[in-house]
């Protein structure tokens, strides 16, 4: 088993590369044709499975952290990432799902010998969001497998994880009404059809039939093509594409959608 | 100098009082008819005014934290608080306004022999509102001064406080849209005229004439009560009062004001 020798490494010098009692753990949203779901990795150390995430090197800010980890997880760099908080309860590092006396039968480690990794470490969560068919995911040398789950079909997670879900859908949905979201995600063209079904399925609800698209028309960061999508003689839909000015703009200042 | 004390304990028996790495700093906003103001406290070793802050006691979370630190900086007690945004950047702890030997000179202490003091800290930022009335400012052993600053004429400030404001007030008033707000902050029956006034002090914009008002009458957050406000035989605004118990589920669940 190569990876031992990693985690072996990670567990003796781990103090030595990363900065102590600070974590970043990652919900990576993906998103195709209508459908949510949501990166997950089973720990090798748990029998859960859990948010991508770790520790942050010795040099690195948060969101480089957060952006190494999702582009590892994914192979996708510069992944759109915002914060959606951070997660400090006492004891949040216990789970259930780890078992000491199994682990030293696998490792020969014992958690309890190496103190940084027993402080109660805050963890910052991050959200990221990608297309899933782009994606492909990554395990890490602490991890097993790594693979999409439907949102509404989450399993119970390793330590707080579960309420890390809950707060970064409940962030994320908040943004949408802030942020510009869906390029790289729609194609490259699309129809009023593709991005309300788009927005529906990222808020998790039905939506009037012009909300989100309206608004984005009228603020300008959606604007018409001169091509149709060829679906018939009578029930052509016009092709709109996001204006790349307005949406770096408003991914800078924000915006309300309302 | 009494505090001169609390100084030297904190120095030398901080780090088997608080949990290492990580401090918790707040943005506590003001309001009172139609002004919005910031806390700010002028720490003793800086030369600069901060946010009130600091390090997380062992046995605290981080809610907890931050609502110690701004009951202690307020006289107030359960403040509305809401994660801002976490600050982990290297060297932020780093500010032109500290002087070593100025520091050595008046307190007989040298901060690098401190090693729990030395380590980049991340930050987790905090914001609360409360009504500037009822608050009583206090400074605490690291600081000289407390008191309340305009929001559009916030100073240089010390370490990353500056950012760290712009971020609060960006969080403050993307929650406006998605958090109800006011109790505590306005009296128990008002005009349609002043929460308009509160709305467009919070937001620092004008709104719409029936913006935001409207929507908290049609979700039921705020209804009309039977009495107006006599200003004359002719003009006579009604008074609205917040129902509670739509105020405290959207409190907890939430809500779209679009």
């Amino acid at each position: 088993m190569e990876t031992m020798k990693d985690l072996e490494l990670f567990f003796t010098r781990g103090h030595l590369d990363y900065r102590p009692g600070v974590t970043v753990d990652c919900a990576i949203f993906g998103y195709h044709d209508g459908e949510l779901k949501l990166l997950l990795v089973k720990n090798k150390i748990l029998t859960l499975w859990c948010l991508p995430g770790g520790y942050i090197k010795k040099g690195e800010n948060l969101d480089k952290a957060a952006a190494r980890i999702t582009a590892e997880r994914t192979g996708i760099e510069n992944l759109f990432l915002k914060q959606f908080k951070t997660f400090g309860d006492l004891g949040r590092g216990n789970t259930k799902a780890f078992d000491p006396e199994n682990f030293f039968e696998i490792t020969g480690l014992r958690i309890e010998d190496y103190e940084w990794l027993n402080t109660d470490a805050v963890s910052v969560g991050f959200y990221a969001i990608t297309d899933i068919v782009q994606a492909r995911p990554n395990a890490d040398f602490l991890s097993s497998e790594c693979c999409w789950c439907p949102v509404d079909k989450i399993p119970e997670l390793g330590f707080d994880h579960n309420e890390m879900v809950k707060e970064a859908l409940f962030t994320m949905r908040m943004h949408l009404y802030h942020f510009p979201i869906g390029k790289n995600l729609l194609p490259q063209k699309f129809t009023l059809k593709e991005i309300k079904l788009f927005y529906e399925t990222m808020s998790g609800k039905e939506l009037n039939a012009t909300n989100f698209p309206n608004k984005l028309i009228s603020l300008g960061l959606i604007e018409k093509t001169n091509e149709k999508r060829n679906i018939g003689a009578h029930r052509s839909p016009t092709y709109y594409q996001f204006n790349s000015t307005a949406y770096q703009q408003a991914l800078q200042e924000g915006l309300v959608l309302v």
